[in-house]
Protein backbone atom coordinates (compact mmCIF):
# COMPACT_ATOMS: atom_id res chain seq x y z
CA UNK A 1 0.00 0.00 0.00
CA UNK A 2 2.64 2.10 0.81
CA UNK A 3 3.88 4.18 -2.71
CA UNK A 4 6.20 6.94 -3.26
CA UNK A 5 5.42 9.85 -5.37
CA UNK A 6 7.42 12.20 -6.87
CA UNK A 7 6.18 15.78 -8.04
CA UNK A 8 8.45 18.24 -9.20
CA UNK A 9 6.42 21.46 -9.03
CA UNK A 10 7.08 24.90 -10.89
CA UNK A 11 5.06 27.05 -9.33
CA UNK A 12 4.34 29.95 -11.46
CA UNK A 13 2.30 31.80 -9.14
CA UNK A 14 0.87 34.95 -11.13
CA UNK A 15 0.45 36.34 -6.86
CA UNK A 16 -2.10 39.25 -8.70
CA UNK A 17 -4.10 41.63 -6.69
CA UNK A 18 -6.46 40.25 -3.76
CA UNK A 19 -9.82 40.64 -6.30
CA UNK A 20 -8.21 39.44 -9.49
CA UNK A 21 -9.52 35.61 -9.38
CA UNK A 22 -12.98 36.34 -7.50
CA UNK A 23 -15.62 35.16 -9.34
CA UNK A 24 -17.06 32.99 -6.70
CA UNK A 25 -19.94 34.16 -4.82
CA UNK A 26 -19.02 35.84 -0.96
CA UNK A 27 -20.07 32.99 1.16
CA UNK A 28 -17.50 30.46 -0.90
CA UNK A 29 -14.99 32.70 -1.13
CA UNK A 30 -15.05 32.97 2.26
CA UNK A 31 -14.99 29.26 2.45
CA UNK A 32 -11.96 29.29 0.19
CA UNK A 33 -10.19 31.10 1.98
CA UNK A 34 -10.61 29.71 5.25
CA UNK A 35 -9.99 26.49 3.72
CA UNK A 36 -6.59 27.33 3.05
CA UNK A 37 -6.04 28.55 6.01
CA UNK A 38 -7.33 25.64 7.69
CA UNK A 39 -4.38 23.72 5.66
CA UNK A 40 -1.48 26.01 6.48
CA UNK A 41 -2.36 26.04 9.85
CA UNK A 42 -2.57 21.77 9.96
CA UNK A 43 1.15 21.64 7.88
CA UNK A 44 2.79 24.45 9.56
CA UNK A 45 2.02 22.70 13.44
CA UNK A 46 4.08 20.03 12.35
CA UNK A 47 7.15 22.05 11.32
CA UNK A 48 6.99 24.25 13.82
CA UNK A 49 7.03 21.45 16.58
CA UNK A 50 9.73 19.76 14.99
CA UNK A 51 11.82 23.11 14.49
CA UNK A 52 11.20 24.17 18.55
CA UNK A 53 12.76 20.55 19.39
CA UNK A 54 8.90 19.18 21.12
CA UNK A 55 8.57 16.34 18.24
CA UNK A 56 11.76 14.68 16.33
CA UNK A 57 12.97 15.82 13.44
CA UNK A 58 11.65 14.04 10.06
CA UNK A 59 13.06 16.14 7.15
CA UNK A 60 11.33 14.38 4.57
CA UNK A 61 7.90 15.41 6.38
CA UNK A 62 9.71 18.91 6.80
CA UNK A 63 10.19 18.91 2.92
CA UNK A 64 6.23 17.88 2.20
CA UNK A 65 4.77 19.95 4.90
CA UNK A 66 6.92 23.34 3.42
CA UNK A 67 6.41 22.50 -0.24
CA UNK A 68 2.41 22.41 0.91
CA UNK A 69 2.67 25.35 2.74
CA UNK A 70 4.94 27.70 -0.17
CA UNK A 71 1.84 26.75 -2.31
CA UNK A 72 -0.93 27.23 0.26
CA UNK A 73 0.13 30.49 1.55
CA UNK A 74 -0.85 31.69 -2.17
CA UNK A 75 -4.60 30.22 -1.75
CA UNK A 76 -6.08 32.68 0.54
CA UNK A 77 -6.12 36.38 -1.05
CA UNK A 78 -8.10 36.74 -3.75
CA UNK A 79 -10.52 34.96 -0.96
CA UNK A 80 -10.62 38.65 0.18
CA UNK A 81 -12.76 39.66 -2.22
CA UNK A 82 -14.57 42.94 -1.26
CA UNK A 83 -18.13 40.93 -2.19
CA UNK A 84 -17.37 39.18 1.05
CA UNK A 85 -16.87 42.19 3.39
CA UNK A 86 -20.34 41.57 4.88
CA UNK A 87 -20.21 37.76 5.36
CA UNK A 88 -19.50 36.73 9.30
CA UNK A 89 -15.81 35.90 9.23
CA UNK A 90 -12.97 36.79 11.56
CA UNK A 91 -11.92 39.27 9.05
CA UNK A 92 -11.49 42.38 10.39
CA UNK A 93 -12.79 45.37 8.42
CA UNK A 94 -8.88 46.86 8.05
CA UNK A 95 -8.62 44.09 5.11
CA UNK A 96 -10.40 46.03 3.17
CA UNK A 97 -9.85 49.60 4.68
CA UNK A 98 -5.89 49.00 4.38
CA UNK A 99 -5.47 47.15 1.27
CA UNK A 100 -1.78 47.79 0.80
CA UNK A 101 -0.55 46.89 4.19
CA UNK A 102 -2.84 44.05 3.87
CA UNK A 103 -1.39 43.29 0.28
CA UNK A 104 2.17 43.42 1.90
CA UNK A 105 1.32 41.13 4.68
CA UNK A 106 0.15 38.90 2.30
CA UNK A 107 3.02 39.23 0.34
CA UNK A 108 5.54 38.54 3.47
CA UNK A 109 3.95 35.11 4.14
CA UNK A 110 4.31 34.15 0.80
CA UNK A 111 7.93 35.01 0.45
CA UNK A 112 8.88 33.41 4.04
CA UNK A 113 7.01 30.69 2.76
CA UNK A 114 9.18 30.51 -0.28
CA UNK A 115 12.54 30.29 2.01
CA UNK A 116 10.98 27.92 4.53
CA UNK A 117 10.67 25.33 1.33
CA UNK A 118 13.91 25.77 -0.37
CA UNK A 119 15.41 24.88 2.91
CA UNK A 120 13.54 22.57 3.76
CA UNK A 121 13.74 20.73 0.27
CA UNK A 122 17.83 20.92 0.53
CA UNK A 123 17.43 19.32 4.00
CA UNK A 124 19.20 22.52 5.75
CA UNK A 125 17.56 21.75 9.31
CA UNK A 126 19.68 24.24 10.84
CA UNK A 127 18.07 26.73 7.88
CA UNK A 128 14.54 25.74 8.74
CA UNK A 129 14.54 26.13 12.20
CA UNK A 130 16.36 29.71 11.73
CA UNK A 131 13.55 30.50 8.97
CA UNK A 132 10.57 29.03 10.85
CA UNK A 133 9.62 31.61 13.36
CA UNK A 134 9.82 34.48 10.44
CA UNK A 135 7.39 32.11 8.85
CA UNK A 136 5.55 32.45 12.38
CA UNK A 137 5.71 35.82 12.62
CA UNK A 138 4.58 36.47 8.99
CA UNK A 139 1.19 34.53 10.07
CA UNK A 140 1.46 37.04 13.36
CA UNK A 141 1.77 39.73 11.99
CA UNK A 142 -0.89 39.52 9.73
CA UNK A 143 -3.56 38.25 12.19
CA UNK A 144 -2.91 40.96 14.99
CA UNK A 145 -3.95 43.49 12.64
CA UNK A 146 -6.61 42.08 10.38
CA UNK A 147 -8.38 39.02 11.84
CA UNK A 148 -10.20 39.27 15.16
CA UNK A 149 -8.90 37.99 18.59
CA UNK A 150 -9.34 34.76 19.17
CA UNK B 1 1.86 45.79 -6.64
CA UNK B 2 1.58 43.16 -8.64
CA UNK B 3 4.33 40.62 -8.32
CA UNK B 4 5.54 37.85 -9.63
CA UNK B 5 6.78 34.56 -6.96
CA UNK B 6 8.30 31.92 -8.79
CA UNK B 7 8.21 28.55 -5.98
CA UNK B 8 10.07 25.81 -7.69
CA UNK B 9 8.90 22.83 -6.06
CA UNK B 10 10.12 19.34 -5.35
CA UNK B 11 7.40 17.35 -3.79
CA UNK B 12 8.44 14.35 -2.14
CA UNK B 13 5.13 12.69 -0.91
CA UNK B 14 5.56 9.73 1.16
CA UNK B 15 1.84 9.07 0.09
CA UNK B 16 1.30 6.70 3.68
CA UNK B 17 -1.55 4.87 4.71
CA UNK B 18 -4.15 6.76 5.48
CA UNK B 19 -4.13 7.02 9.10
CA UNK B 20 -0.34 7.83 9.05
CA UNK B 21 0.05 11.44 10.16
CA UNK B 22 -3.65 11.66 11.81
CA UNK B 23 -2.86 13.22 15.76
CA UNK B 24 -5.41 16.01 15.26
CA UNK B 25 -9.19 15.43 16.57
CA UNK B 26 -12.10 13.63 14.68
CA UNK B 27 -13.32 17.09 14.17
CA UNK B 28 -10.43 19.07 13.05
CA UNK B 29 -9.78 15.79 10.71
CA UNK B 30 -12.78 16.39 9.17
CA UNK B 31 -12.52 20.32 8.48
CA UNK B 32 -9.10 19.53 7.64
CA UNK B 33 -10.10 16.94 4.93
CA UNK B 34 -13.08 18.97 3.73
CA UNK B 35 -10.89 22.01 3.22
CA UNK B 36 -8.83 20.15 0.74
CA UNK B 37 -11.59 19.44 -1.39
CA UNK B 38 -13.19 22.56 -1.09
CA UNK B 39 -9.57 23.97 -2.36
CA UNK B 40 -9.65 20.87 -4.95
CA UNK B 41 -12.68 22.49 -6.12
CA UNK B 42 -11.55 26.00 -6.84
CA UNK B 43 -8.21 25.22 -9.11
CA UNK B 44 -10.06 22.37 -10.68
CA UNK B 45 -12.94 24.51 -11.77
CA UNK B 46 -11.38 27.09 -14.15
CA UNK B 47 -9.19 24.27 -15.38
CA UNK B 48 -12.54 22.41 -16.79
CA UNK B 49 -13.66 25.40 -17.75
CA UNK B 50 -10.84 26.45 -20.03
CA UNK B 51 -10.42 22.84 -21.07
CA UNK B 52 -14.13 22.70 -22.35
CA UNK B 53 -13.60 26.27 -24.22
CA UNK B 54 -16.42 27.41 -22.18
CA UNK B 55 -13.75 30.18 -20.74
CA UNK B 56 -10.80 31.40 -22.79
CA UNK B 57 -7.70 29.05 -22.12
CA UNK B 58 -4.69 31.27 -19.84
CA UNK B 59 -1.78 28.64 -20.23
CA UNK B 60 -0.21 30.68 -16.89
CA UNK B 61 -3.45 29.62 -14.88
CA UNK B 62 -3.77 26.11 -15.89
CA UNK B 63 -0.03 25.64 -14.80
CA UNK B 64 -0.69 27.67 -11.25
CA UNK B 65 -4.23 25.87 -10.56
CA UNK B 66 -2.78 22.13 -11.95
CA UNK B 67 0.38 22.81 -9.65
CA UNK B 68 -2.02 23.28 -6.69
CA UNK B 69 -3.70 20.55 -7.78
CA UNK B 70 -1.05 18.33 -7.45
CA UNK B 71 -0.24 19.14 -3.45
CA UNK B 72 -3.85 19.89 -3.12
CA UNK B 73 -4.72 15.68 -3.79
CA UNK B 74 -2.05 14.52 -1.63
CA UNK B 75 -3.87 16.39 1.33
CA UNK B 76 -7.63 15.06 2.19
CA UNK B 77 -6.94 11.22 2.60
CA UNK B 78 -4.73 11.17 6.22
CA UNK B 79 -8.53 13.14 7.42
CA UNK B 80 -10.68 9.91 6.62
CA UNK B 81 -9.01 8.09 10.46
CA UNK B 82 -11.21 5.51 12.30
CA UNK B 83 -11.82 8.09 14.78
CA UNK B 84 -13.57 10.45 12.34
CA UNK B 85 -15.81 7.56 11.08
CA UNK B 86 -19.07 9.28 13.40
CA UNK B 87 -17.90 12.46 12.89
CA UNK B 88 -21.26 13.95 10.75
CA UNK B 89 -19.96 14.26 6.82
CA UNK B 90 -20.83 13.19 3.68
CA UNK B 91 -18.11 10.23 3.71
CA UNK B 92 -19.91 7.10 3.39
CA UNK B 93 -18.80 4.13 5.68
CA UNK B 94 -17.40 2.45 2.31
CA UNK B 95 -14.44 4.52 3.04
CA UNK B 96 -13.65 2.43 5.94
CA UNK B 97 -15.03 -0.69 5.09
CA UNK B 98 -13.30 -0.78 2.08
CA UNK B 99 -9.77 0.59 2.50
CA UNK B 100 -7.93 -0.77 -0.13
CA UNK B 101 -10.70 0.36 -3.01
CA UNK B 102 -10.37 3.77 -1.17
CA UNK B 103 -7.01 3.67 -0.85
CA UNK B 104 -6.47 2.75 -4.92
CA UNK B 105 -9.26 5.81 -5.74
CA UNK B 106 -6.93 8.63 -3.82
CA UNK B 107 -3.82 7.20 -5.45
CA UNK B 108 -5.55 7.76 -8.75
CA UNK B 109 -6.60 11.28 -7.97
CA UNK B 110 -2.72 11.92 -6.94
CA UNK B 111 -1.08 10.31 -9.94
CA UNK B 112 -3.46 11.59 -12.46
CA UNK B 113 -3.03 15.24 -11.00
CA UNK B 114 0.79 14.90 -11.26
CA UNK B 115 0.06 13.95 -15.23
CA UNK B 116 -1.86 17.24 -15.64
CA UNK B 117 0.38 19.12 -13.75
CA UNK B 118 3.36 18.27 -15.92
CA UNK B 119 1.13 18.89 -19.34
CA UNK B 120 0.38 22.09 -17.55
CA UNK B 121 3.52 23.22 -17.12
CA UNK B 122 5.30 22.22 -20.44
CA UNK B 123 2.22 24.55 -21.41
CA UNK B 124 1.26 21.56 -23.34
CA UNK B 125 -2.41 22.59 -24.17
CA UNK B 126 -3.53 19.36 -26.46
CA UNK B 127 -2.01 17.22 -23.07
CA UNK B 128 -4.17 19.66 -20.64
CA UNK B 129 -7.19 19.04 -22.61
CA UNK B 130 -6.35 15.20 -22.64
CA UNK B 131 -5.37 14.92 -19.41
CA UNK B 132 -8.05 17.13 -17.37
CA UNK B 133 -11.40 14.25 -18.37
CA UNK B 134 -8.88 11.60 -16.17
CA UNK B 135 -8.93 13.78 -13.17
CA UNK B 136 -12.32 14.49 -13.30
CA UNK B 137 -12.75 10.93 -13.60
CA UNK B 138 -10.63 10.16 -10.57
CA UNK B 139 -13.25 12.93 -8.29
CA UNK B 140 -16.16 11.51 -10.15
CA UNK B 141 -15.65 7.89 -9.28
CA UNK B 142 -14.14 8.39 -5.80
CA UNK B 143 -17.80 10.98 -5.18
CA UNK B 144 -19.49 7.82 -7.08
CA UNK B 145 -18.45 5.14 -4.18
CA UNK B 146 -17.57 6.76 -1.23
CA UNK B 147 -18.96 10.02 -1.10
CA UNK B 148 -23.03 10.69 -0.46
CA UNK B 149 -25.02 11.66 -3.31
CA UNK B 150 -25.25 15.77 -2.94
Amino acid sequence: MRKTIIATGAVLALAAPLSAFAQAKPEQLVKQRQSAMTLIAKYFGPIAGMAQGKIPYNADTVARNATYLENLAQMPWDGFNESTKDVKSNALPAVWSEPSKFQEAANRLQSETVKLAAAARAKDEAGVKAQFGAVGKACGACHDNFRQKQ
